[in-house]
This record gives C-alpha cells, structure tokens and sequence, in this order.
C-alpha cells in the first residue's frame, strides 16, 4: 500500500480516543521492552513479578498478584515458569499449609543485575521521545486515569513521585 | 489484604517507568469499554475495525489492518467475527480474484449509529479523571510516544489535531 492510500484513510474518532491511542502507545513501548529483554527471555510482566519479589522478599503470591493487579490465574501461570527457570521460588509460610512466600533465587537475583542496564537504556529511549518534563506530565496523567478506578478513597490529586502499591489499581479491576 | 500491608509492598521503579503506567492506565480505560460495550458484544479492537470500514467503504483488509496497525492473521480472525455476525462483508474487487473490500452491513451501520452515545459516554468518564487539557496533553504525548516508533520520516513535533492514519505505527510493528 502507498503512503498516499494510507495518509487518505479516515480514522474518524480514533487518533483522539483515550483508549485507542493509549493502546497503540503502549504496543510500541512493549515492542520496545521484548526487543531489549529478548536475550534474557523476560516479557514486562515477568519483569514485574521479579521486581516486586526483588523488593519485597517474603510476600505471598496473593500479595504481590494484588500489587501488581494480575489475576490469580495469570498470576500462578507466571510464577511457575519463573520456578521452572530457577529464578523465583516458592517457600511454604510456616503454620499455614496453603500460603507460600516468594524469593528470588541467586539465579533470579543475579539476573535483575543484569537488566538493570537493560531496563534503564529501553526507559531512555521511552523518554527520548517525550523529553523529561513530558515523561513526566505523561506518568501524572496516567496514574490519573489508572487510579481513578480506584473507588475505595476519595482522589487528592495529589503528585505521583515517590508513590507505590497504593497508587495502582484495585486487585483483579485491571485485568481482562 | 489489608490496605495498610498493601501500600508497604515496595513496588520499585514500576510506577516511574513509561511502560508499566501505561499498561495499567490501559488494562483500566479498556475494562471501562468492555463493561459499556458488553450489552453489544463488541471489543475495542473489533470497534476500531468497524469504525474504520464505516468511515472508508471499499477499502481492502490489507488497508484496514494496515492502517489500525493490526497484523494480517489476527485481522483475519477479527474480520471473520464480524462477517459471521453480519456486521461486515467481503466484497470481491473486480479483476482481482484475491482482494476483498470492505463495507458495513445495513446492521453494521445501524449498530455502530447505536453505539455512538455508549462511545461518547465512555470516552466522558475518562475525560472526567483528568480534565479535557489533561486529555489534550495525555494523547498528544501517547501520539509522541506512539509515532516515535515510525522511522520512515522525521519528527515534526507538529499538534496531533486532526491527525489521521499518517500518524500510525507502522503496520505489524506495533502488534505482539
């Protein structure tokens, strides 16, 4: 097809609708991300679930599923790849049979070593295309729109920096 | 889990980071569609394709794919949905055994004129969460963030208004 047929289709609402061109923002971003991760076979959900374990050893599956709005199921599926691959595992939470605790394994840990270069050369060229102060106002709107699925407290509108697991949307609202 | 556990897990640098906000703020514009458009039984990627035939009549499944960004098989599958449901059809191009246009159905016309409040209504709850020049600066910024990932012409930092399937993606490079 010609640049000239393409420029000519009509797309009528759609370059304005949120939700149509947040999605085709956030194709190209992950595009980017599974093009830069590749080597080391992490998709940015994965990327995610290492992170927060990285952060916070000890938590259970449901706690950090919740804090990352994943799904029970999917969250499962996740994590016994990542056990498949020795690089998280699962320790049963002493005095509760069915609850186990999450730990990165040192193949786990060592891997998240290794990213972080990875992780910060893929997040600069994200922000090469919007500049700092643009990244910025882009990350405020987003958890704007992100948390304002939240109904659980009233907004503040207040910044985002240094905000965590609060900010993000309630367990399981997220996912489809 | 008690809110009070919730907002202690450490979530890192995801809530800085471009990709993941924009996952989340997308998992939650999308939910708020399928929930409006649930009474319908329409997708958002199923709305862009019959949004795009309404406005363009006649064009080939290679320029509507091409022009949504979508790749050739999962078009395929799409299209197939909307022609089983007599949304849509296939027309033979004359003199061309192997190309098809595309036009809507009288019922594909009359549902997407149905559709056009629960559109505005949907788009009017995400407006709400940050205001109508939020949602100026957050889809000039999503269209900065979107087209970067084209490399056939230069960057011209020019206003999104207006814009149409120019300001695209290359086709199948946004898709995974």
């Amino acid at each position: 097809m010609s640049e000239r047929t393409k420029a000519e289709i009509d797309l009528g609402p759609l370059p304005e609708l949120i939700g149509y061109v947040l999605r085709r923002a956030q194709l190209v971003v992950f595009q980017d991300f599974f093009s830069a991760f590749a080597p080391f076979d992490i998709s940015p959900a994965q990327f995610s679930v290492l992170t927060v374990i990285e952060r916070n050893p000890g938590l259970t599956q449901t706690q950090v599923a919740a804090a990352l709005g994943i799904k029970r199921t999917n969250f499962v599926g996740l994590l016994n790849e990542l056990e498949k691959r020795a690089l998280a595992e699962r320790r049963q939470v002493s005095g509760d049979k069915r609850s186990y605790a999450l730990y990165l394994t040192p193949d786990g840990a060592a891997l998240m070593r290794k990213l972080r270069p990875v992780l910060k050369a893929h997040e600069a060229r994200m922000v090469a295309k919007v500049g700092e102060a643009g990244r910025d106002q882009l990350v405020a709107l987003l958890h704007d729109i992100a948390d304002a699925g939240e109904t659980r407290e009233p907004r503040n509108g207040a910044g985002i920096r240094g905000a965590k697991a609060s900010r993000a949307p309630r367990p399981g609202s997220a996912e489809t």
